[in-house]
């Protein structure tokens, strides 16, 4: 089953249920409804109707209050390929934070902010918090995970690095693109090593193994419950593996008609072309 | 005038104007209404029905979906009591986020996080932007500003310094009260240099003023829309003076039991106890 979210003509988002062959959704619940009790939405048969996807807009299934934790720094060899390679591994998850309104969609085209040199890549598998978690166990958080997708961390680099704090270029128009989510229990553990591989233009420039993560989804969820309590909706970003564009010599950053794919196994392809900053203004 | 947020029983956020006495409010406009025009709401005399402010819930007057984007380091004196004491001033604002789930209102309970010592305090002014925002000069920047508030930007330290990134422990559960929103053209200009006190059981903590800002809310807001679209209803937290409790000889953190107050010219005051982790829990 892959979960996308969906809008009707003038209506409020909706998730739904996409077909194999991408050709048709079938609405499941409307979105408050859908993370109201998300378990209970996977494990029966979607309920509503049928509609063809070309006639639907296709929207993160995200509520627009949910939190977007990301991991930096959790594939030692991306570790070691940055700006941190000099500083020893923090004993803790590095987070930082996304606003949902950074999100968008397989095939959605991606704008190169005006102050950048481009937009560097960085596929990862994003995690679905399906319950409050407060002051959880590992064990317990891991548990309340109800599904995975595809993720681009699409960083403006330039931004991010104006200070020692990363938000401002991690939450460009746009550059959080997410792939449809697939329920925990198709996907199984991210230690079992899913391969993850970035490309740009067709040729792989990230390729990597989820077992290679040095903090874990469950451990990293629980770390957060002991500060803020989780809520159904809210979405873990797992970190990114090494190859990004920045660390390279000479360094490659997305240009505007560039095509950059992120694939996981288990979750599909989640394919974006990069555009030029106008974009941005046509939609003020 | 004062806006507040409101939910009636059952009912969903509605935008209202508070009292002078804070004893009634009325009913200005739903919170998304009010957001697709906060100069023509704020412009119009208040039109909806007047009620007892006691029957009301008091909530942010703040969508689900905006940013809080927060400027560290703002004030040279607070830079120099803190971590970065001995790293230059950068040449940009330093920021973080919040995610709207960490707000809260004057009054409310504010928990000491489980993994903490206790709570850290950081009064200061928040501004609302009310209009969109794309490669804005200083000057669009400001101007696009429809209001100012209080604000506490209550701190779990451990969290905030486990790693180089701070938003975990920038986002407990109700750690960033907010004061009730006055129009800009009635605040004026912060460079007129209103003044910033936090009083911790009565006594003064912090005593700074809005001038001494390095950066101005013009020229953030500018920086930031070159790289993501600011909307109407995001919000930009411009940094707290000198005097919280980490930097201090012993350290000194809010306890469960202590009250905490953030006092702002013509902007009120913004009073709130600390309690235990126990109610995080209790509202499972």
């Amino acid at each position: 089953m892959r979960i996308v979210g969906i809008r009707r003509t003038g209506g409020d988002v909706e998730v739904a249920s996409l077909s194999d062959d991408g050709t048709e959704v079938t609405v499941v619940a409307p979105l408050e409804g859908f993370w109201a009790d998300p378990a209970g939405h996977l494990a029966a048969e979607p309920a509503g109707p049928t509609l063809p996807a070309a006639e639907v807009e296709r929207v993160p299934p995200v509520l627009p209050g949910a939190r977007v934790v990301c991991i930096g720094l959790n594939y030692l060899k991306h570790v070691a390929e940055g700006s941190f390679r000099d500083q020893e591994l923090p004993p803790h998850p590095t987070l930082f934070a996304r606003w949902t309104q950074s999100l968008t969609v397989d095939g959605a085209e991606v704008p190169v902010p005006s102050n950048e040199d481009g937009l560097d890549w960085e596929g990862e598998v994003v995690a679905y918090v399906g319950a409050t978690l407060v002051d959880a166990t590992p064990d317990e958080a891991l548990a309340a995970v109800v599904g995975y997708s595809t993720f681009n961390d699409l960083t403006s680099r330039r931004a991010q690095k104006l200070t020692s704090q990363w938000i401002l270029g991690k939450n460009g128009d746009r550059s959080g693109p997410l792939g449809p989510m697939v329920p925990a229990a198709e996907v199984g553990d991210l230690r079992d090593g899913l391969r993850v591989r970035t490309r740009v233009n067709g040729e792989v420039v990230q390729d990597g193994r989820t077992d290679e993560m040095v903090y874990t989804v469950g451990d990293t969820l629980s770390l957060i419950s002991h500060t803020f309590t989780l809520r159904p909706g809210d979405l873990l970003a797992t970190g990114t593996p090494s190859g990004v564009g920045y660390a390279r010599t000479p360094p490659w950053l997305l240009q505007p008609g560039d095509v950059v794919e992120v694939e996981v196994e288990r979750l599909g392809v989640l394919r974006n072309p990069v555009v030029g900053n106008d974009i941005r203004r046509k939609e003020v």
